[in-house]
């Protein structure tokens, strides 16, 4: 396959050469729109523009979402409004309004004035809701139907649809009253076994308020409730029960993925969005991967601030404590880190609620504790097998014995109740929790233990 | 919701009180098996145990996949061979097969052998594949036709696993020759248009190499396949490109979810699993994290013991230098994950490729020199702002400049390197390479930073 792709870019690129865009045309024919956008991630700016022209506007419509979006972005700022509408008008109406919301305002609203007015329609009332909500999401094509209608009229609804070539993978028929308010949904299979002259109220299913959704629910509910019953698609409906669009499995598979992705990413402090390694100007992961780094060095230069200023002597005369310090923050941080990480991902799974948090802190510090003693006894026989001879060595151990379980003992603790806290004010645990934890623990851990060693010492 | 679940559960507890299996049932009949699964993991163990036992095998099936694997595991141990036979009998045979799978061997077997033998046939060979590959994953249960036989028949079918309540959403009608070969699918919008005479091979879409699956295909691969091609169930087949299930997007959705999972899960050094933070015993987590406590604390008891070692009298002179040691280290450690954190999710979503990695070093290490300079100059202002006084302040303001680029040049590169290498010998970056990556950072950071520092003030 790897083999077939390259032939292809190298094929391709000879045909820029000829300037031929009806060749590439018909050589990327029948090529699934996802391998196109790898060919095109392959090749260099010029090109990518040329095959994206040559390609056709509703092609091109198809391989747009599959690219990485800042090079989506950037071929978008050379098009112009009208290619951009034309091509928008292919897509299904969440994809051109996922489209339409990336571009700056002004050309988003040019763009949206040279769209056809049907499509239009379908696509403005998508761009009133948030990118990552239900409403932002969801599709407004759905398959509809009256409950009185008979199937036979569904069924030729669909022969329509199937032959100017809009059929696509329908779930579900959504049968609505006149007033466009959801009452029930039949299935694809429930359809083909019915009579034609059968009407859709008898054969329908009746709505669950669980898998029905509300246009502002956060994508990562949605996710949460797919999951939770296994669903393939669910509708969009407003606050009076109107139906609005419909969600679909697909696209919940790249919420699911992109949400994790974004926590991950969060947390290392490289922001929510994935930046390619190589396509990424320096400039751009610069900005982004600062502020993380920053603000923890602002956080250890303190710690040598604090350190010097008040265990310079300490530190003169026990070399020694200075040279554990490392492994005191390491036992606190992994304590903490691996607590806060169990903590996060239960929160994120909804397996645990904020009622819990005492029975959590009480079962997690019972492991720090474990874990705690455990390095404080791998750390004080370290001591012990280093032996500088001096007398004080076993003051030394104390120390770092002592130092080791208040760390663990303290981040465990941290690691359960900063994320629920954050959780409670709707702040994002996964994003923040880490990098302050790792503050606190290299901060207070660092400086409690000279503490201890100073006042066992002296 | 949280109220009705409340009061769902102490009613259920009442009910126990009274002994009454009945009505228990009757109270859960028509709640939903995940919400039925929430409720019982509320309860105490023998409670459980009762609520499971009154629920009837055919709800039970559809319970138990919802319940946490650990709570699962442990019910199931005190069922009989014969209940859990009774159980599998009424799942899904992808269900049915990750239930048995589960078992002790002996178990397992006394199980499958209860098994109705219809139910087994499906069942069993599901069981050679791994629990995470294609085959592990798939579902046998598959609507099948001949490409001769007319539309008419498939509906039959339809209406008859209807009828007998089994229907399911069947996306696709797969058509297979008299060898079982697939040789093409139809959808049921299509099937639903057609004519009943109309044989389905004129209506059939033909099979796609790139969306056919083989059995032992690795569940993380099928995943990226649903996504790349917005698929919604998938067929499975052997070499010889026999039939064997199918896979429906239901289930990706969980895989996803559950492989990003275990990526944060591993990363943080708990294990793969999800343990739940209350339901987990003590002994179990502390079995699952001490591993990587202990290894990292290895490495940073090594540091004290070479720092103590070499740098004894440097410490002693110059206290300053041991109060940056927690600035370098973590300079280093974060400008590390930043980069290993961006390079691992490249890798999964596949958006770099091992041939790549030249230019991938290069434009990384551009960035840790960047954030190194930045972090340098930081930290040397603050060895002048602290000033101590000394003459010599000045070469610890270089010492520190000198090792806070070494550090992230160092680590930005090994962020790149080190899970290039992983992936290339088969081991999975995200699990491994961050406490690696961080060891490195910590040891050999802290020596060479007061390698040089004892070169410029002695």
């Amino acid at each position: 396959m790897e083999g077939t792709r390259q032939q292809l870019v190298e094929q391709i690129e000879q045909l820029i050469e000829q300037d031929s865009h009806a060749e590439i045309s018909s050589t990327l024919a029948g090529v699934h729109p996802s391998k196109i956008a790898e060919i095109i991630d392959q090749m260099d700016r010029n090109a990518q523009v040329f095959v994206l022209l040559s390609l056709g506007n509703h092609i091109t419509s198809e391989v747009l979402p599959e690219l990485h979006e800042s090079l989506r972005e950037e071929l978008l700022s050379i098009l112009d409004e009208k290619q951009i509408a034309d091509i928008a008008e292919e897509m299904d109406s969440d994809d051109a309004a996922d489209l339409i919301h990336k571009l700056p305002e002004e050309k988003a609203e040019d763009v949206l004035a040279k769209i056809d007015p049907e499509e239009r329609m379908e696509v403005e009332p998508l761009l009133k809701y948030p990118d990552d909500s239900a409403g932002g999401i969801m599709q407004t094509e759905v398959l509809k139907g009256l409950p009185e209608s008979p199937a036979g009229q569904t069924i030729e609804k669909i022969r329509k649809l199937s032959q100017s070539n809009q059929i696509e993978e329908y779930h579900r028929i959504y049968v609505v009253d006149k007033n466009n308010k959801l009452v029930g949904t039949v299935s694809l299979g429930k359809l083909v076994i019915s009579d034609e002259t059968t009407p859709l109220w008898s054969v329908m299913e009746s709505i669950s308020p669980e898998t029905t959704l509300s246009p502002m629910t956060d994508q990562e509910e949605v996710a949460l409730l797919f999951r939770k019953y296994d669903l393939i698609s669910a509708p969009v409906v407003d606050e009076d029960g109107e139906l609005l669009g419909r969600i679909t499995g697909d696209d919940i598979m790249d919420v699911i993925a992109k949400e994790s992705e974004e926590d991950l990413l969060k947390a290392a402090g490289v922001g929510g969005d994935h930046l390619h390694p190589i396509h990424t100007p320096t400039f751009e992961k610069i900005k982004v991967r600062t502020p993380w780094i920053v603000f923890t060095l602002l956080g250890e230069l303190l710690i040598a601030f604090v350190v010097l200023h008040n265990f310079q002597v300490t530190l003169e005369q026990f070399a020694i404590l200075a040279a554990f310090m490392p492994a005191i923050m390491a036992a606190g941080g992994n304590v903490g880190v691996q607590t806060n990480t169990v903590v996060i991902r239960s929160l994120g799974m909804g397996t645990i609620s904020s009622g819990q948090v005492v029975s959590i802190l009480f079962a997690e510090m019972k492991v720090g504790l474990i874990l705690g003693l455990l390095c404080g006894i791998m750390g004080a026989f370290t001591v012990e097998f280093i032996n500088t001879g001096h007398p004080s060595n076993i003051m030394v151990g104390y120390a770092v014995f002592i130092a080791m379980i208040s760390a663990t003992l303290a981040t465990s603790s941290i690691g359960v109740v900063l994320p629920m806290l954050l959780k409670k004010f709707n702040i994002d645990p996964a994003a923040s929790s880490g990098p302050f934890l790792m503050m606190f623990n290299d901060i207070l851990g660092s400086i409690f233990y000279l503490f201890v060693g100073t006042i066992l010492l002296f």
